[in-house]
């Protein structure tokens, strides 16, 4: 069964967006994957077709209404796991990716303005998944984000079934630095810079010894959190 | 001067994609930022147009030459500060967004494959910056996700300039939970859910002080770390 994805938003035409371009593009083509974008404003029950309100207790922005979402939600014949995009959920990681993939049939909620009434996340137990510490200007792009990290994993969607295990997060490590012709770059500045011998010599288990060194140097530098979860 | 970005990327066409919608493309028509996507592409030089070749020491997929993307590179007239999108990068945060939206102009390189010759990056100065701990298709949708939390804190970008501080991260918390119309709402499983009392007070120092014990109670639960960090 091809994964497919019920979007809930007020910007159904931001869908696919960069999704239908390049490998995504070609597995929606080829039915790996579907989408349905559903525009909560389709459920407003007013003239107005008003989705959202001010809060209760004060403050700035505007909050998005429970009943027109609950509307627009049981809309969807079959929607699967519910998740809602927020800087207060889980925050995303490739073993998150790996299990939403895994899962054929998911409901992304995506908020604008301040965010949307608690009472329809309680009701229909939303999972909250943030991408990030840091806000965006809506969940569709979080949305596209997730999706994107999902779609490439799907199977037969990248061109070379190894290329997902080797890179960064699968070993816990961040990446090796990687390199390829010229072996002898000169720089615009004039810069000599050559590729380390050690990667010419052929000799598969030192050049894999390397990598190893280089992925867990920069980890150390530059993630020593990722280190001391391993 | 209105803040201007560069990308070096495969898929031009990708851009502005969902940042040409909504506040964002709203900014962008008034010229509140502006970007030029540039294919690296066009910066080959044999008939084939080739931009990546196998990785030194083998392995799978394939590199972005550092000649290619110099070249691309060397063709912005002002290119700013450097930013290259990779999962090895520093994992960005609101602190890091509000570093980088007061920074007029800057140059993102957008990675395919399995990356860029290391060479490149070295040379040129690139700022690793990651979106998050999982692998997406390419750097363009970190791109997309970067500038999208940067344009909306453009001044004249939001509506209410109150919003943005008000949310996420500001505080070092996660944000309290949002209630609005109606004040008594009925799921349509027949469970009745109640606006709580406290909001409807006109109480504004209790309803502050039941927020942030909101706050603090969820970030406690669900992100310890951010607790810590403060």
């Amino acid at each position: 069964m091809a994964w497919h994805i019920t979007l809930l938003t007020l910007f159904p035409d931001m869908f696919p967006g960069f999704l239908g371009q390049s490998l995504a593009g070609k597995a929606l083509a080829r039915g790996d994957w579907s989408y349905t974008a559903i525009n909560i404003r389709d459920f407003a029950q007013d003239v107005h077709k008003t989705v959202d309100d001010t809060p209760y207790g004060g403050g700035a922005g505007m909050v998005m209404r429970a009943d027109v979402i609950e509307r627009a939600l049981l809309s969807v014949p079959q929607p699967g796991k519910k998740i809602y995009l927020s800087p207060r959920g889980r925050v995303l990681t490739q073993d998150i990716v790996r299990e939403l993939v895994a899962t054929p049939t998911l409901t992304m909620l995506c908020g604008r303005y301040e965010g949307v009434d608690q009472r329809v996340l309680d009701a229909h137990h939303f999972e909250e998944i943030s991408v990030g510490d840091y806000v965006l200007s809506g969940g569709e792009p979080a949305a596209m984000i997730l999706m994107d990290a999902c779609i490439r994993l799907l199977p037969g969607v990248m061109g070379n079934a190894a290329t997902p295990d080797e890179e960064s997060f699968s070993s816990g490590l961040l990446e090796y630095p990687h390199y390829t012709r010229p072996p002898e770059w000169v720089s615009a500045e004039g810069t000599s810079y050559p590729v380390p011998d050690i990667l010419k010599t052929g000799d598969h288990a030192k050049i894999a010894a390397w990598r190893r060194a280089q992925s867990e140097a920069l980890t150390a530098v530059r993630r020593p959190d990722l280190m001391t979860k391993k």
